[in-house]
């Protein structure tokens, strides 16, 4: 996409660790007309009729996530990382590491809001290691439901995720896949 | 707002310990259409035409954040929790008491983000002691912006937040201010 893809290299900073540092844009501030053309476009990647949900996880991932079910017409659903007293049992749970606080994370989703009869549109902002997407995956697989696709704004395509997720037939699509990221110099991966 | 009062009495559920779970449409499944809805009534109770930004804090608020965001066709900006290594240095910071984790929670948001030309409406789905709406008008006055006013989806008013809010002359709107929540019953206050 490359209206996003401009806006990363217009904006994006990189830090020590290969950290692309996009958050006026994306998940500190958050430009909400970008989200909404983030959102068109999986619109158009993921065009079946019959999806009912957007499903993603707290926190940055909310945002997007909101707008692209305001674009499906849908409910969005995010799974929690850590429970909370308002969180009673009954909860669909995935086990993840979590590269940014460097530790083991627990992704949490009420059984009540995913069923088998759902088909179900994953959304998030980043996509690096795949933690996240790999949590998500395995609670929808726990509910049953079925995946329609996952759709990331951002892949940092020399990191792994990526790549684990469509050798396991993931119907992954991402709108900028970041293949190398210094200080000088931000390179992307040629659209399809 | 008689739509979201019908939805609370529909859907809510009264836990013990005064916990309103109303997490089927407001903060773990989220109903897009109702946020719009919530977003416009917004538009119309904050009528100024300067407004330059949405505040809000990670992670429930977003979803209304973004919508309404969207609504007023300006940035979303959500203050983060806990410092990740994402965040660099340069950071407005409050205090508070969180009573869902029970202990101090550090609010943080880039000063890259807010400034003394912003004029900031602040959204949240919930203030029952208000001490997430304390920390956020505390960065909005470290910035230097102005604060236009703060729209809530649901407030608990028997629990003191509103009220102290209200009697430092803070512009605060909330669409269903819940007066008594019983397993058996819930009374609003008078809408205005």
């Amino acid at each position: 996409m490359r209206l996003l893809q401009e806006r990363i290299r217009k904006e994006g900073k990189v830090l020590p660790g290969n950290i692309i540092k996009i958050d006026g844009f994306l998940n500190h501030q958050v430009d909400i007309s970008l989200m909404r053309e983030i959102a068109r476009e999986f619109r158009r990647l993921f065009p079946q009729e019959d999806i009912t949900k957007i499903l993603t996880v707290e926190a940055s991932g909310i945002a997007l996530g909101a707008i692209t079910a305001l674009e499906f017409n849908v409910p969005l659903v995010f799974a929690k990382k850590a429970k909370s007293d308002n969180i009673e049992g009954g909860l669909f749970k995935s086990d993840i590491y979590s590269y940014t606080y460097k530790k083991k994370v627990t992704l949490l989703l009420s059984k009540q809001w995913l069923c088998e009869n759902d088909n179900v549109l994953i959304v998030d902002d980043f996509l690096a290691n795949g933690e996240a997407l790999r949590g998500l995956i395995e609670i929808v697989t726990q509910s049953g439901a079925s995946l329609a696709g996952v759709g990331v704004a951002v892949e940092k395509g020399f990191q792994q995720g990526g790549a684990k997720l469509r050798e396991q037939g993931v119907n992954l699509k991402s709108l900028a896949i970041v293949e190398e990221a210094t200080p000088e110099h931000i390179r992307f991966r040629d659209e399809e």
